[in-house]
Protein backbone atom coordinates (compact mmCIF):
# COMPACT_ATOMS: atom_id res chain seq x y z
CA UNK A 1 0.00 0.00 0.00
CA UNK A 2 0.92 3.61 -0.71
CA UNK A 3 1.12 6.16 1.81
CA UNK A 4 -2.22 6.65 3.59
CA UNK A 5 -4.45 10.08 2.85
CA UNK A 6 -4.81 12.54 5.64
CA UNK A 7 -7.47 15.02 5.42
CA UNK A 8 -8.78 17.62 8.08
CA UNK A 9 -12.56 18.99 7.88
CA UNK A 10 -13.03 21.66 9.63
CA UNK A 11 -16.63 21.88 10.39
CA UNK A 12 -19.58 18.95 10.21
CA UNK A 13 -20.94 20.95 7.03
CA UNK A 14 -17.55 19.67 5.39
CA UNK A 15 -18.08 16.53 5.99
CA UNK A 16 -18.01 13.84 2.78
CA UNK A 17 -19.06 10.83 4.07
CA UNK A 18 -18.82 8.79 0.56
CA UNK A 19 -15.17 10.47 0.45
CA UNK A 20 -14.30 8.70 3.63
CA UNK A 21 -15.95 5.46 3.91
CA UNK A 22 -13.42 3.10 5.45
CA UNK A 23 -11.40 5.85 7.15
CA UNK A 24 -10.63 6.47 10.36
CA UNK A 25 -12.29 9.87 11.85
CA UNK A 26 -10.67 11.52 14.66
CA UNK A 27 -13.65 13.12 16.46
CA UNK A 28 -11.99 16.68 17.56
CA UNK A 29 -14.46 18.73 20.40
CA UNK A 30 -11.51 19.93 22.59
CA UNK A 31 -13.23 22.42 24.68
CA UNK A 32 -14.05 20.47 26.33
CA UNK A 33 -16.41 17.38 25.04
CA UNK A 34 -13.97 15.30 23.66
CA UNK A 35 -11.21 16.33 26.92
CA UNK A 36 -14.20 15.24 29.14
CA UNK A 37 -14.08 11.61 27.39
CA UNK A 38 -10.98 10.97 27.37
CA UNK A 39 -10.48 12.10 30.93
CA UNK A 40 -13.51 9.67 31.81
CA UNK A 41 -12.14 7.08 30.31
CA UNK A 42 -8.49 7.91 32.03
CA UNK A 43 -10.41 8.01 34.93
CA UNK A 44 -11.99 4.19 34.49
CA UNK A 45 -14.89 4.79 33.35
CA UNK A 46 -16.36 1.47 31.15
CA UNK A 47 -18.58 2.88 28.71
CA UNK A 48 -19.80 6.21 27.69
CA UNK A 49 -23.34 6.57 25.85
CA UNK A 50 -23.90 9.27 23.87
CA UNK A 51 -27.44 10.74 23.59
CA UNK A 52 -28.75 13.28 21.39
CA UNK A 53 -32.00 15.03 23.50
CA UNK A 54 -32.49 15.65 27.24
CA UNK A 55 -35.60 13.49 27.28
CA UNK A 56 -33.69 10.37 26.54
CA UNK A 57 -31.02 11.68 29.22
CA UNK A 58 -33.34 11.99 31.41
CA UNK A 59 -34.17 8.31 30.43
CA UNK A 60 -31.38 6.84 30.73
CA UNK A 61 -31.10 9.03 34.54
CA UNK A 62 -34.44 7.16 35.48
CA UNK A 63 -32.90 4.03 34.73
CA UNK A 64 -30.04 4.39 37.09
CA UNK A 65 -27.28 5.32 34.41
CA UNK A 66 -24.77 8.05 35.43
CA UNK A 67 -25.74 11.67 33.85
CA UNK A 68 -23.66 13.71 32.12
CA UNK A 69 -25.82 16.89 30.41
CA UNK A 70 -25.96 20.31 29.84
CA UNK A 71 -27.53 22.72 27.78
CA UNK A 72 -25.60 26.21 26.92
CA UNK A 73 -23.52 25.39 29.54
CA UNK A 74 -26.01 24.64 32.40
CA UNK A 75 -26.32 21.42 34.05
CA UNK A 76 -29.39 20.06 33.69
CA UNK A 77 -31.68 19.64 37.18
CA UNK A 78 -31.80 15.98 36.44
CA UNK A 79 -28.19 15.42 35.47
CA UNK A 80 -25.17 14.33 37.63
CA UNK A 81 -22.81 16.88 36.44
CA UNK A 82 -22.01 18.94 33.62
CA UNK A 83 -19.81 18.22 30.78
CA UNK A 84 -16.41 19.66 32.39
CA UNK A 85 -13.38 16.83 32.32
CA UNK A 86 -13.15 18.19 35.90
CA UNK A 87 -16.35 16.69 36.85
CA UNK A 88 -15.36 12.94 35.39
CA UNK A 89 -13.67 11.69 38.22
CA UNK A 90 -12.40 8.77 39.23
CA UNK A 91 -14.60 8.14 42.61
CA UNK A 92 -17.51 9.26 40.43
CA UNK A 93 -16.59 7.27 36.71
CA UNK A 94 -14.43 4.36 37.72
CA UNK A 95 -16.43 1.07 36.49
CA UNK A 96 -19.14 3.42 35.60
CA UNK A 97 -21.51 3.31 31.81
CA UNK A 98 -21.93 7.00 31.79
CA UNK A 99 -24.37 8.93 29.18
CA UNK A 100 -23.49 11.90 27.82
CA UNK A 101 -25.95 13.98 26.18
CA UNK A 102 -24.47 15.72 23.17
CA UNK A 103 -26.55 17.22 20.30
CA UNK A 104 -23.66 17.76 17.95
CA UNK A 105 -21.38 14.68 18.88
CA UNK A 106 -24.24 12.06 18.25
CA UNK A 107 -24.90 14.19 14.60
CA UNK A 108 -20.95 13.86 14.09
CA UNK A 109 -21.36 10.26 14.81
CA UNK A 110 -24.23 9.75 12.42
CA UNK A 111 -22.70 11.04 9.72
CA UNK A 112 -19.23 9.33 10.26
CA UNK A 113 -20.95 5.79 9.86
CA UNK A 114 -19.54 4.96 7.11
CA UNK A 115 -16.09 5.69 8.34
CA UNK A 116 -13.76 2.08 9.60
CA UNK A 117 -13.47 3.71 13.21
CA UNK A 118 -15.01 6.68 14.90
CA UNK A 119 -12.17 7.87 17.55
CA UNK A 120 -11.92 10.45 20.11
CA UNK A 121 -8.87 13.19 20.21
CA UNK A 122 -7.94 15.81 22.21
CA UNK A 123 -4.37 16.65 23.62
CA UNK A 124 -5.18 14.87 26.41
CA UNK A 125 -4.65 11.71 24.22
CA UNK A 126 -2.77 13.09 21.51
CA UNK A 127 0.54 10.41 21.16
CA UNK A 128 -1.68 6.86 22.54
CA UNK A 129 -4.22 8.20 19.58
CA UNK A 130 -1.62 8.74 16.72
CA UNK A 131 0.57 5.46 17.95
CA UNK A 132 -2.97 3.81 17.80
CA UNK A 133 -3.53 5.41 14.57
CA UNK A 134 -0.37 4.62 12.42
CA UNK A 135 -0.80 0.70 13.17
CA UNK A 136 -3.76 0.46 11.29
CA UNK A 137 -3.67 0.87 7.34
CA UNK A 138 -6.20 3.33 6.59
CA UNK A 139 -7.06 6.63 5.61
CA UNK A 140 -7.33 9.03 8.26
CA UNK A 141 -9.77 12.25 8.54
CA UNK A 142 -9.42 14.62 11.15
CA UNK A 143 -12.83 15.85 12.07
CA UNK A 144 -13.32 19.13 13.70
CA UNK A 145 -16.22 19.36 15.63
CA UNK A 146 -16.58 23.38 15.56
CA UNK A 147 -19.42 25.21 16.42
CA UNK A 148 -22.81 25.64 15.25
CA UNK A 149 -20.96 24.37 12.00
CA UNK A 150 -18.53 27.02 12.12
CA UNK A 151 -14.76 26.86 11.68
CA UNK A 152 -13.02 26.96 15.05
CA UNK A 153 -9.38 27.79 16.27
CA UNK A 154 -9.42 25.19 19.05
CA UNK A 155 -10.20 22.14 17.15
CA UNK A 156 -8.21 23.27 14.40
CA UNK A 157 -4.78 23.71 16.20
CA UNK A 158 -5.43 20.10 17.76
CA UNK A 159 -5.82 18.48 13.92
CA UNK A 160 -2.78 20.41 13.48
CA UNK A 161 -0.87 18.85 16.38
CA UNK A 162 -2.12 15.43 15.28
CA UNK A 163 -1.05 15.97 11.26
CA UNK A 164 1.88 17.31 12.52
CA UNK A 165 2.71 13.50 14.46
CA UNK A 166 1.02 11.57 11.95
CA UNK A 167 2.92 12.93 9.07
CA UNK A 168 6.37 12.59 11.27
CA UNK A 169 5.84 8.87 10.29
CA UNK A 170 6.25 9.04 7.02
CA UNK A 171 2.74 6.87 6.60
CA UNK A 172 0.67 9.43 5.62
CA UNK A 173 0.62 12.31 2.82
CA UNK A 174 -1.74 14.70 2.08
CA UNK A 175 -2.99 17.32 -0.58
CA UNK A 176 -5.51 18.75 1.82
CA UNK A 177 -5.19 22.38 2.06
CA UNK A 178 -7.36 22.37 5.65
CA UNK A 179 -4.71 19.75 6.79
CA UNK A 180 -1.78 22.36 5.94
CA UNK A 181 -3.11 25.09 7.27
CA UNK A 182 -3.92 23.30 10.43
CA UNK A 183 -0.58 22.75 10.70
CA UNK A 184 0.27 26.39 9.90
CA UNK A 185 -1.64 27.50 12.42
CA UNK A 186 -0.64 25.02 15.12
CA UNK A 187 3.21 26.11 14.69
CA UNK A 188 2.02 29.68 15.26
CA UNK A 189 0.47 28.14 18.55
CA UNK A 190 2.31 25.64 20.01
CA UNK A 191 4.94 27.69 22.20
CA UNK A 192 2.20 29.33 23.97
CA UNK A 193 -1.02 27.46 23.29
CA UNK A 194 -3.23 28.80 25.91
CA UNK A 195 -2.42 32.44 24.94
CA UNK A 196 -3.01 31.38 20.87
CA UNK A 197 -6.44 30.50 21.85
CA UNK A 198 -7.44 33.50 24.07
CA UNK A 199 -8.73 34.71 20.72
CA UNK A 200 -11.18 31.96 19.99
CA UNK A 201 -14.71 32.70 19.87
CA UNK A 202 -14.96 29.64 22.69
CA UNK A 203 -12.29 31.04 25.10
CA UNK A 204 -15.05 33.72 25.48
CA UNK A 205 -18.12 31.94 25.40
CA UNK A 206 -16.53 29.57 28.35
CA UNK A 207 -15.54 32.78 29.94
CA UNK A 208 -18.72 34.33 30.35
CA UNK A 209 -19.89 31.33 31.49
CA UNK A 210 -17.55 30.79 34.01
CA UNK A 211 -16.63 27.27 32.91
CA UNK A 212 -13.04 28.11 31.53
CA UNK A 213 -11.21 26.79 34.81
CA UNK A 214 -10.46 23.28 32.58
CA UNK A 215 -9.10 24.88 29.05
CA UNK A 216 -5.15 24.83 30.59
CA UNK A 217 -5.97 21.40 31.34
CA UNK A 218 -7.95 20.50 27.89
CA UNK A 219 -4.14 21.72 26.46
CA UNK A 220 -1.83 19.49 28.21
CA UNK A 221 -0.53 16.62 26.21
CA UNK A 222 -0.86 12.89 27.42
CA UNK A 223 -2.82 12.96 29.69
CA UNK A 224 -3.61 9.44 29.23
CA UNK A 225 -2.86 6.47 26.86
CA UNK A 226 -6.78 5.88 26.69
CA UNK A 227 -7.65 5.65 22.56
CA UNK A 228 -12.19 5.75 23.08
CA UNK A 229 -13.55 4.14 19.79
CA UNK A 230 -17.58 4.27 19.19
CA UNK A 231 -18.49 0.50 18.71
CA UNK A 232 -22.17 0.15 17.80
CA UNK A 233 -23.03 3.74 18.54
CA UNK A 234 -21.11 3.32 22.40
CA UNK A 235 -17.46 4.17 23.24
CA UNK A 236 -15.69 2.01 25.21
CA UNK A 237 -11.56 2.30 25.73
CA UNK A 238 -9.65 0.64 23.36
CA UNK A 239 -6.51 0.99 25.40
CA UNK B 1 -23.22 52.90 14.61
CA UNK B 2 -20.98 50.65 16.96
CA UNK B 3 -18.10 48.61 14.72
CA UNK B 4 -19.36 46.86 11.83
CA UNK B 5 -18.78 43.06 11.77
CA UNK B 6 -15.98 41.46 9.85
CA UNK B 7 -16.51 37.49 9.46
CA UNK B 8 -15.07 35.47 6.54
CA UNK B 9 -16.41 31.97 5.07
CA UNK B 10 -14.13 29.06 4.10
CA UNK B 11 -16.93 27.86 1.67
CA UNK B 12 -20.18 27.83 0.17
CA UNK B 13 -20.89 25.16 2.62
CA UNK B 14 -20.63 27.30 5.39
CA UNK B 15 -22.16 30.07 4.21
CA UNK B 16 -25.35 31.40 6.66
CA UNK B 17 -27.75 33.53 3.88
CA UNK B 18 -29.74 34.81 6.76
CA UNK B 19 -27.18 35.89 9.48
CA UNK B 20 -25.21 38.19 6.71
CA UNK B 21 -28.33 39.62 5.14
CA UNK B 22 -27.61 42.99 4.22
CA UNK B 23 -23.78 42.68 4.67
CA UNK B 24 -21.80 43.87 2.15
CA UNK B 25 -20.22 39.96 0.41
CA UNK B 26 -17.13 39.54 -1.17
CA UNK B 27 -16.58 36.75 -3.36
CA UNK B 28 -13.14 35.81 -3.55
CA UNK B 29 -11.93 33.07 -6.02
CA UNK B 30 -8.50 34.39 -6.73
CA UNK B 31 -7.05 31.14 -8.88
CA UNK B 32 -8.43 32.06 -11.27
CA UNK B 33 -12.31 33.76 -11.74
CA UNK B 34 -12.38 36.96 -9.72
CA UNK B 35 -8.76 37.85 -10.60
CA UNK B 36 -10.38 37.26 -14.12
CA UNK B 37 -12.90 39.17 -13.55
CA UNK B 38 -11.19 42.44 -11.88
CA UNK B 39 -8.69 41.65 -15.18
CA UNK B 40 -11.49 42.53 -17.46
CA UNK B 41 -12.52 45.60 -15.88
CA UNK B 42 -9.07 47.22 -15.69
CA UNK B 43 -9.12 46.89 -19.54
CA UNK B 44 -12.61 48.42 -19.94
CA UNK B 45 -14.93 45.50 -19.77
CA UNK B 46 -18.45 47.18 -19.67
CA UNK B 47 -19.75 44.74 -18.03
CA UNK B 48 -19.66 40.45 -17.33
CA UNK B 49 -22.42 38.03 -17.16
CA UNK B 50 -22.11 35.03 -15.35
CA UNK B 51 -23.60 32.05 -16.46
CA UNK B 52 -23.61 28.74 -14.72
CA UNK B 53 -24.39 25.94 -17.49
CA UNK B 54 -22.39 25.54 -21.22
CA UNK B 55 -25.65 25.82 -23.48
CA UNK B 56 -26.93 28.89 -21.85
CA UNK B 57 -22.73 30.43 -22.21
CA UNK B 58 -23.60 28.69 -26.01
CA UNK B 59 -26.82 30.47 -26.58
CA UNK B 60 -25.09 34.01 -25.85
CA UNK B 61 -22.03 33.03 -28.29
CA UNK B 62 -24.74 32.08 -31.09
CA UNK B 63 -26.62 35.91 -30.06
CA UNK B 64 -23.16 37.92 -30.76
CA UNK B 65 -21.67 37.58 -27.03
CA UNK B 66 -17.66 37.63 -26.30
CA UNK B 67 -17.45 34.35 -24.47
CA UNK B 68 -15.09 32.66 -22.05
CA UNK B 69 -15.71 29.55 -20.67
CA UNK B 70 -13.80 26.47 -19.32
CA UNK B 71 -14.43 23.62 -17.78
CA UNK B 72 -11.63 21.54 -16.17
CA UNK B 73 -9.68 23.85 -17.02
CA UNK B 74 -9.86 23.33 -21.06
CA UNK B 75 -11.36 26.39 -22.58
CA UNK B 76 -14.85 24.84 -24.88
CA UNK B 77 -14.69 24.41 -28.50
CA UNK B 78 -17.25 27.88 -29.27
CA UNK B 79 -15.71 29.71 -26.68
CA UNK B 80 -13.75 32.94 -27.19
CA UNK B 81 -11.01 32.01 -24.75
CA UNK B 82 -10.90 30.31 -21.33
CA UNK B 83 -10.57 31.44 -17.78
CA UNK B 84 -7.39 33.06 -17.55
CA UNK B 85 -6.86 36.29 -16.68
CA UNK B 86 -4.19 36.89 -19.36
CA UNK B 87 -7.38 36.46 -22.04
CA UNK B 88 -8.96 39.30 -20.93
CA UNK B 89 -6.82 41.79 -23.34
CA UNK B 90 -7.64 45.55 -23.51
CA UNK B 91 -8.12 44.73 -27.06
CA UNK B 92 -10.35 41.85 -27.03
CA UNK B 93 -12.85 43.18 -24.00
CA UNK B 94 -13.00 47.33 -24.05
CA UNK B 95 -16.54 48.41 -24.20
CA UNK B 96 -17.57 44.79 -24.51
CA UNK B 97 -20.00 42.65 -22.68
CA UNK B 98 -18.50 39.28 -21.41
CA UNK B 99 -20.56 36.30 -21.06
CA UNK B 100 -18.44 34.09 -18.36
CA UNK B 101 -19.48 30.84 -17.42
CA UNK B 102 -18.96 30.00 -14.02
CA UNK B 103 -20.91 26.76 -11.99
CA UNK B 104 -19.30 27.82 -8.92
CA UNK B 105 -20.06 31.54 -9.13
CA UNK B 106 -23.39 31.65 -10.13
CA UNK B 107 -24.09 29.24 -7.54
CA UNK B 108 -22.74 32.24 -4.68
CA UNK B 109 -24.08 34.69 -6.33
CA UNK B 110 -27.48 32.66 -5.74
CA UNK B 111 -26.84 32.19 -2.41
CA UNK B 112 -25.43 35.19 -1.32
CA UNK B 113 -28.95 37.33 -2.87
CA UNK B 114 -29.98 38.57 0.64
CA UNK B 115 -26.58 40.60 0.53
CA UNK B 116 -26.46 44.07 0.65
CA UNK B 117 -23.55 44.22 -2.10
CA UNK B 118 -22.20 41.47 -4.04
CA UNK B 119 -18.68 42.70 -4.73
CA UNK B 120 -15.82 41.25 -6.47
CA UNK B 121 -11.99 40.79 -4.28
CA UNK B 122 -8.23 39.35 -5.47
CA UNK B 123 -5.09 40.78 -4.63
CA UNK B 124 -5.54 42.47 -7.62
CA UNK B 125 -7.99 45.35 -6.60
CA UNK B 126 -7.80 44.70 -2.55
CA UNK B 127 -6.60 48.49 -1.84
CA UNK B 128 -9.84 49.54 -3.43
CA UNK B 129 -12.16 47.03 -2.69
CA UNK B 130 -11.39 47.83 1.25
CA UNK B 131 -11.29 51.62 0.62
CA UNK B 132 -14.87 51.20 -1.17
CA UNK B 133 -16.11 48.98 1.43
CA UNK B 134 -14.86 50.69 4.11
CA UNK B 135 -17.03 53.80 2.82
CA UNK B 136 -20.12 51.65 3.50
CA UNK B 137 -21.42 51.21 6.72
CA UNK B 138 -22.08 47.47 6.65
CA UNK B 139 -21.09 44.42 7.99
CA UNK B 140 -18.53 42.74 5.94
CA UNK B 141 -18.43 38.98 5.04
CA UNK B 142 -15.25 37.64 3.14
CA UNK B 143 -16.61 34.58 1.17
CA UNK B 144 -13.70 32.20 -0.25
CA UNK B 145 -14.90 30.54 -3.37
CA UNK B 146 -13.30 27.14 -2.25
CA UNK B 147 -13.26 24.52 -4.11
CA UNK B 148 -16.20 22.20 -4.80
CA UNK B 149 -17.12 22.89 -1.07
CA UNK B 150 -14.05 22.86 0.25
CA UNK B 151 -11.65 24.95 1.78
CA UNK B 152 -8.68 26.57 0.11
CA UNK B 153 -5.37 27.97 0.92
CA UNK B 154 -5.14 30.80 -1.98
CA UNK B 155 -8.34 32.68 -1.19
CA UNK B 156 -8.20 32.06 2.66
CA UNK B 157 -4.93 33.95 2.63
CA UNK B 158 -6.31 36.80 0.44
CA UNK B 159 -9.23 36.89 2.87
CA UNK B 160 -6.44 37.04 5.56
CA UNK B 161 -4.89 40.24 3.71
CA UNK B 162 -8.60 41.93 3.14
CA UNK B 163 -9.16 41.32 7.10
CA UNK B 164 -6.25 42.98 8.07
CA UNK B 165 -6.71 46.17 5.59
CA UNK B 166 -9.96 46.64 7.09
CA UNK B 167 -9.41 45.67 10.86
CA UNK B 168 -6.55 48.79 10.33
CA UNK B 169 -9.17 51.21 9.77
CA UNK B 170 -10.42 50.49 13.31
CA UNK B 171 -14.15 50.49 11.75
CA UNK B 172 -14.47 46.86 12.08
CA UNK B 173 -14.46 43.71 14.60
CA UNK B 174 -14.62 40.53 14.88
CA UNK B 175 -15.43 37.94 16.90
CA UNK B 176 -14.96 35.47 13.80
CA UNK B 177 -12.76 32.48 14.52
CA UNK B 178 -12.27 32.02 10.45
CA UNK B 179 -11.22 35.58 9.89
CA UNK B 180 -8.26 35.26 12.83
CA UNK B 181 -7.16 32.24 11.30
CA UNK B 182 -7.12 33.67 7.91
CA UNK B 183 -5.05 36.73 9.17
CA UNK B 184 -2.61 34.47 10.91
CA UNK B 185 -2.10 32.44 7.94
CA UNK B 186 -1.73 35.63 5.83
CA UNK B 187 0.86 36.31 8.26
CA UNK B 188 2.86 33.88 6.86
CA UNK B 189 2.54 33.82 3.80
CA UNK B 190 3.03 37.69 2.65
CA UNK B 191 6.29 37.75 2.24
CA UNK B 192 6.50 35.41 -0.06
CA UNK B 193 3.09 34.66 -1.02
CA UNK B 194 4.08 32.42 -4.22
CA UNK B 195 6.23 30.13 -2.09
CA UNK B 196 3.51 29.72 0.63
CA UNK B 197 1.18 28.64 -2.14
CA UNK B 198 3.07 26.20 -3.31
CA UNK B 199 1.50 23.68 -1.18
CA UNK B 200 -1.86 24.40 -1.82
CA UNK B 201 -3.89 22.11 -3.89
CA UNK B 202 -5.29 24.31 -6.25
CA UNK B 203 -1.40 25.21 -7.64
CA UNK B 204 -1.15 21.71 -8.52
CA UNK B 205 -3.92 21.09 -10.34
CA UNK B 206 -3.23 24.48 -12.27
CA UNK B 207 0.26 23.66 -12.77
CA UNK B 208 -1.13 20.02 -14.29
CA UNK B 209 -2.89 21.39 -16.87
CA UNK B 210 -0.07 24.16 -17.45
CA UNK B 211 -2.80 26.71 -16.64
CA UNK B 212 -0.46 27.74 -14.13
CA UNK B 213 1.51 30.74 -15.87
CA UNK B 214 -1.13 33.47 -14.38
CA UNK B 215 -0.17 32.68 -10.53
CA UNK B 216 2.25 35.32 -9.89
CA UNK B 217 -0.16 37.77 -11.36
CA UNK B 218 -3.04 36.99 -9.51
CA UNK B 219 -1.15 37.67 -6.40
CA UNK B 220 0.02 41.03 -7.17
CA UNK B 221 -1.60 43.85 -5.56
CA UNK B 222 -3.33 46.35 -6.68
CA UNK B 223 -3.07 46.17 -10.20
CA UNK B 224 -6.41 47.61 -10.74
CA UNK B 225 -8.54 50.54 -8.93
CA UNK B 226 -11.73 48.53 -10.31
CA UNK B 227 -13.94 47.18 -7.49
CA UNK B 228 -16.69 44.93 -9.59
CA UNK B 229 -20.43 44.35 -7.94
CA UNK B 230 -23.37 42.49 -9.17
CA UNK B 231 -26.34 44.87 -9.85
CA UNK B 232 -29.24 42.70 -11.28
CA UNK B 233 -27.23 39.42 -11.84
CA UNK B 234 -24.59 41.16 -14.30
CA UNK B 235 -21.15 43.03 -12.81
CA UNK B 236 -20.64 46.00 -13.50
CA UNK B 237 -17.37 47.95 -12.47
CA UNK B 238 -17.89 50.71 -9.39
CA UNK B 239 -14.58 51.98 -10.47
Amino acid sequence: MGKRNLETCFSPALYEPERHAGSIVVVIDILRATSAICTAFENGAASIIPVATVPEARAYKEKGYLVAAERDGYVLDFADFGNSPFNFTREKVAGKTIVYSTTNGTGIIKMAASAGYIIIGSFLNISALTGWISKQERDVVLFCAGWKNRFNIEDTICAGAIAEKLLTTSLYSTICDSTLAAIDLWSLAKNDITGYIEKAAQRSRLRDKKLDDCIPFCLTADHTSKVPVIRDGILVSMD
